[in-house]
């Protein structure tokens, strides 16, 4: 409903009805790495494990659109789902600017990995907007309307905004400017290995994945000397537009010690991890580049 | 005296008809930056102050060593000052490789900048150890003695030395892996700005200084986006091997923040300064890329 010519109810049935898309997206909260920054910032104190990526299965948020006829009026995509506010907490609402709702690849997904969405992945419908941190991905959709203005909800007026200028640490920063949190930046996540892993002299494998929202990764680049030199990780052959791209490196270390091994991914707009975080308030988009310490001994 | 031929006694006024040698130095204590190590440690808690530069004029300690006469079961030179040790504290002797000792360039300055030594400078004798970490320039100099192996004394053996290894943060390392620290490694400063300047949207100049010990200075490069991309900087015209080399650069900064501005030096072997440190004991050669907050407002 809404901006709309006309505004219609649908079943899932009916929706399953509209033409099938897939897309396989990297899911990222925009908290994730919150915990690394300096000062320290209110918020879950996620390290690395928000993220995941999965191959999605829906109509087409476009298709939808176009069936209601969006008016000129219409500038935004408000999305809800059905789940209930709990306590005092405000309900959950987010929106999408019409360019983005209305791209081919902006999904209303009824699969995940080639099976009917899972109840906590948002069965029965989730909005996949790919690219886009996590929290545009609406689980248990249950109502689209246009709007014609950025919606006043408390998580898109306050939540998820991040600074429209570089800040200091530990600055407060006024609500006008503060913008929201739209597309994921480059950054990558080694899993092998595993901090504080040990190992003896010799060959050490790592393994990866990098990211960057809407852009390829072009490169992955790895160190084992503090980040001094660096030579290119071998990137994965799989490669889809706003999914993961799998790196493997090694590292032939032949002397016992502390190793701390590095990360450091680019991606096709030339963008490349920091060397050091840009502090804002919610702790959002850490993209630092990546770092695992491993203990080397005979 | 020690493993020579001739020992002998030489006055100032004779060490002066010596032929003379000239070098351009940059002292910089070892500890110098200590205070960035987390987990910290313990010493003078330097921030970037332990550096400096100046032109040494004296006798070539190898002219003083040919004269007395090396042995050949003679490994080191062992320096001593007229300093008395305060309290219990020992006495400061430093010891240096014959091979150091015997370079042309290694001198015992009697003038510093053109005039005769300050007293604070070590009036009226320096050791100046080019290259190497300031501990080896042993102020106040009076006796020289060539000895069979490293010398046993506090300032030798305990202090000064660095891991063979890398080592964990906060890891304690048996004195059996600890070697001394010999050459400076490559390393920046910022003088311009300083920490915390305030600008008004506009060209913002940075100055510098970068050194590497016994090695050049092949460029440095900066970076006002928290180390995401890098530029060269301008190197200045003086280049000689042991003294730090003058850098600039401008960056046009329109829109009001806080900006992390980064320097970050190669040298002529291809050394670079790291992302992220190498955790010692004592704190010893900080080289991080060097990091300036300023603050832009309109």
């Amino acid at each position: 409903d809404g901006e709309v010519e006309k505004p219609f109810t649908l079943t899932l049935d009916e929706l399953k009805k509209l033409p099938k898309a897939t897309v396989t997206v990297t899911l990222e909260c925009a908290g994730n790495g919150r915990s690394f920054y300096e000062p320290s910032v209110p918020g879950i104190q996620w390290e690395r494990g928000a993220v995941g990526t999965a191959r999605f299965t829906g109509a087409r948020l476009a298709d939808v659109l176009k069936k209601a006829g969006v008016k000129a009026t219409g500038k935004y995509v408000l999305l809800d789902g059905a789940d209930k506010a709990v306590g005092k907490q405000p309900e959950f609402q987010r929106n999408v600017p019409l360019a983005k709702a209305l791209h081919v690849d902006t999904v209303l997904a009824y699969e995940m990995n080639g099976e009917p969405l899972p109840a906590l992945h948002g069965f029965p419908l989730r909005a996949v907007i790919p690219g886009w941190e996590g929290a545009y991905a609406v689980k248990w959709l249950n109502h689209v309307s246009v709007i014609a203005q950025e919606h006043d909800g408390f998580f898109v007026k306050t939540a998820y905004r991040y600074p429209n200028r570089r800040v200091a640490p530990g600055e407060a920063v006024a609500p006008a400017d503060m913008e929201p949190v739209k597309g994921l930046v480059v950054k990558s996540l080694i899993h092998t290995p595993l901090e504080g892993a040990k190992f003896k002299p010799g060959v050490v494998k790592m393994g990866g994945f990098a990211w960057a929202g809407e852009s390829f990764i072009t490169k992955v680049e790895v160190s084992m000397d503090n980040g001094a030199s660096w030579k290119l990780a071998k990137l994965g052959k799989e490669k889809e537009r706003y999914a993961w791209q799998a790196f493997e490196a090694e590292f032939n270390i032949a002397a016992a010690g502390s190793y701390l091994l590095m990360a450091r991914a680019t991606d096709d707009k030339g963008n490349v991890q920091p060397v050091a975080p840009q502090w804002n308030p919610s702790g959002y988009l850490w993209n630092v580049i990546e770092k695992v310490r491993i203990d080397v001994k005979a």
